[in-house]
C-alpha cells in the first residue's frame, strides 16, 4: 500500500471496483432467480463476494494497494500512504467502476442496464450495521499493517465481509463506492437513493472508529 | 500467548468478545429473518462465527493471546502462561464483552436491547455436546502449542467451531462468556437461564478433558 | 508451467479433465436429486467444483502445469510456455477427458452414459457471462505468473470459479473442453449442442481480453 | 508418516477415528433435524466433516501420521512406511474408534446408542462412487508425498472429501472403518449391513487404483 502515481494503479482500482460490484449485483440476481429462500440467496451472494474480494486484493494489491473503497483510500490518505491527488483519483475511479460493475451484471442477466433501485434501506438498525461493518473493516486492516502482517489482509478482509454479510443488519456494504454502484440495479442487493446518504455517513463514522481503535491498540 | 499485564491486552479481549457475540447473535437473527429453513439459518450462523473467530484470533492474538473464552484463560492460568490477576481480569472482560455484544446485535436488528432468552437448552444430550465441543477446542489448542505450531491456531479453532456447530447437539457454545452473553437475546441462538449452569459445568469438564488428552499425547 | 513433452504431463491433463468434469456433472446431478431448491443445488455444485479445482491444480500442477482448459493452453502457447505440439495434444486430451468425466458421473448416478443435453444456454446475457468468466480466469493467472506468485494460482483459480459460478449468468463454464464434455449429460449442468459454439467463441474472446488486461497491468 | 510403534500414535488414531465418525453421524443427524431439504442437510454434513478432517490431520498428523482409514494404513504398509504390526493395530483402533464415534453422536442427540442402520446403499452406481472416492483420496496423498509436499495433505484430503461428498453418488465414505462405524446409527448417514461388503471391496479396489495412478505419475 505504498505511494502511487501511475496509470496502472488507477486501472487496477477501476477494474477491481467493476468486478467487485459485478460480483455483488450478479450473484444477488442469481440468488433471487435460483432460490425461493432468501437465506440461500444471501449465502450465494456472500460466497461470490468473499471469493472475489480475496482474488482482487491478492492479485491487484501489489499494483494499487487494492483499496476499491473510498473509506480505505481516505484512511490511507490520513496515514500519508497515498497523496491527496491519488486519493481523489482513486475515489472517482472506484465510484465509476462500481457503477459500471452494476451495469455489467445487469447486462449478463439481460436486465435494464441502468435501473434505479427501490430497495428501502433505512432505519437506525441498518445505519448501526454499516458503522460496525466499516469500523471492523478498517480496524483489521490497520491492525495488520501496524503489526507488519499485510500479507494476511486479503484473507482477513474477505473473512470480515463474509462474517459481516450475515451478522450486520445491513448485510455490510461498508463501502461508499459500492453503495453508490448498488443504486443502479433492480435487484435484491440494490439500495434506493433515499438510503444512500445515511449509509455513506455511517461508513465514514465507522471508518474513523475503526482507525481510532486500531491506533489505541498499536504496540510501541 | 505470553504473560500480559497491560491495558491493550484487556481492551483486545473486550473488543474480541463483543464482536464474537455480536456475530453469533446477529447472524442467528439474520438466519431467522431470511430463511424459513433452520438448516439454512444454522449455516449462515456458522459461516459468520467461523470467519469472525479466524479474524479475531489472527488480528488480536499477538496483543492478548486472543482467548475470548474463560475456559481458555483458565487453561492458560493452569499452564502459567498468564497470571491469576490477568486471568481474572480477562474473564470479567470476556463476560462483559459478551453481554455488550449481544446488545449490539439487538441494536443492529432493532430489537429489545436486553431481552431474556426463552430458548430451552437442557438435557443430557446437549450437556454432552458441550463437553465434547469444549474438550476438542482445548485439545487442539494445547496440541498445537505443545508442538510449536501456534500459527495454526486461528484456522484450527475456527475449523473446530465450524465442525462442532453442526455435529454437537448444542451447536457448540464451548465458552462460558458466550453462554452468559447469549442469555440476553430474544433470538434462536439464545439460552434460557435455566440451562446456563449445566452448560458452564460441562464446559469446565470438557476443558479439563481436552487438557488431559493433549497432555497425554505430548511428545517428549 | 514449464515446457513439457512427456507422457506423464499428458496423463495428468487427461486425469485432471476427467475428474473436473466428473465433479461438475456428478455434483450437478446430486444437487437435483437432493434438493428441491435450485439455489441449494447450485451451491453443492460450486463447492464440489471449487474444491476439485484446488486439488487438481495443487497436485498435478508440477507435472503438467494443470491447464485442463484449452483457453489456458492457448494462452500458454502464445506466451511460448509450451510448444505447438504439446498445446495440441493437451487440448485433445482435455476434450477427451471432459467427455469421459461426464460419462463417469453418469455411471456413478446410474444414468445413460452418453446422453445429449437439452439444457438451453443461449442469449447475449450468458454469452457475456462466459466472456467475463474466462477473461477473469486468464487475467488472474497471468497477473500471478507475471508477479512471480504462481503458488497462489490454485487458490485464486478455485476462488474465481467459485465467485463466477454465482455472479455470471452462465454459471461460468469458462472452458471449451468442459463445455464440450457437458454436452453429454442429461442433467442440470448440461448444455444443448446449439449453445456450444457461441460459448466457445465467448471463451476465446474472454481469454484474449484477460490476457490483454493482464499484459497492460504488467510491471516493468 | 514415519514408522511408529508407540502408544501415543495408537491413541491418536483412536481419538481421530472417534471424532471423525462423531462429526459424520452428529452432523448428519443435525441436518435431518434442522432442515426439510436433504441438500441443505448434506451441506451441513459436508462442512462439518471437511473441517474435522483438516483439524485431525493437522493436529494429529505429527503423532500418528493421521491415517484414520484402513485403506491409507494398508497403502502405507505397502510402501513400508509402517510395520505390519502397527498397520494391524491402527486398523483395529480405527474400526473401534469409528464405532465409538457413532455411539458418541447418538449420545449427544439422545438416540439409541447402538442402532442398526436400515439405509440401503447398494447398486453399481454407489459402488463405482466408492471406487472413485477412494482412488482419488489415495492418489492425491501419494502424489503429495512423492513430490515432498506432505504439508498440503490436510487441506488436500479435506478438499477431496468435500468435493467427493457431492459428486460421488455414495457421498464418499472412502474409508472401511468409517463404513463399519456408520452401520451403528439410525440416521441418514447410516449404511445397512447388506451394503457394507461391496463398499469395503470397492474401497480396496479404489485404493489400489489410486496408488497405481500416482506411481505412474511419479517423477524420476
Amino acid at each position: 500500500m505504498s505511494n502511487v502515481n501511475n496509470p496502472k494503479a488507477y486501472l487496477a482500482e477501476f477494474i477491481g471496483s467493476v468486478l467487485l460490484v459485478a460480483a455483488i449485483v450478479g450473484s444477488g440476481t442469481m440468488g433471487t432467480q435460483m432460490s425461493r429462500d432468501s437465506g440461500v440467496g444471501l449465502t450465494l451472494n456472500a460466497i461470490s463476494v468473499v471469493a472475489m474480494l480475496w482474488i482482487l486484493i491478492t492479485t491487484l494489491g501489489p499494483i494499487s494497494g487494492a483499496h476499491f473503497n473510498p473509506v480505505v483510500s481516505l484512511v490511507m490518505l490520513y496515514r500519508k500512504a497515498i497523496s491527496t491527488t491519488d486519493a481523489l483519483i482513486y475515489i472517482i475511479l472506484q465510484i465509476l467502476g462500481a457503477i459500471i460493475g452494476a451495469t455489467l451484471a445487469n447486462l449478463m442477466f439481460e436486465k435494464t442496464l441502468f435501473a434505479l433501485s427501490e430497495v428501502d434501506r433505512t432505519g437506525y438498525g441498518q445505519v448501526t450495521g454499516e458503522i460496525v461493518a466499516t469500523a471492523g473493516l478498517v480496524f483489521l486492516i490497520i491492525l495488520l499493517i501496524n503489526s507488519d502482517r499485510s500479507k494476511k489482509i486479503p484473507t482477513a478482509v474477505a473473512a470480515w465481509i463474509g462474517s459481516a454479510f450475515f451478522f450486520t443488519s445491513s448485510t455490510a456494504l461498508a463501502n461508499p463506492a459500492v453503495t453508490i454502484g448498488r443504486i443502479f440495479t433492480d435487484s435484491v442487493v440494490g439500495i434506493a437513493p433515499n438510503g444512500v446518504l445515511p449509509f455513506l455517513a455511517a461508513q465514514l463514522v465507522g471508518g474513523a472508529i475503526g482507525l481510532a481503535l486500531a491506533t489505541v491498540l498499536k504496540g510501541k
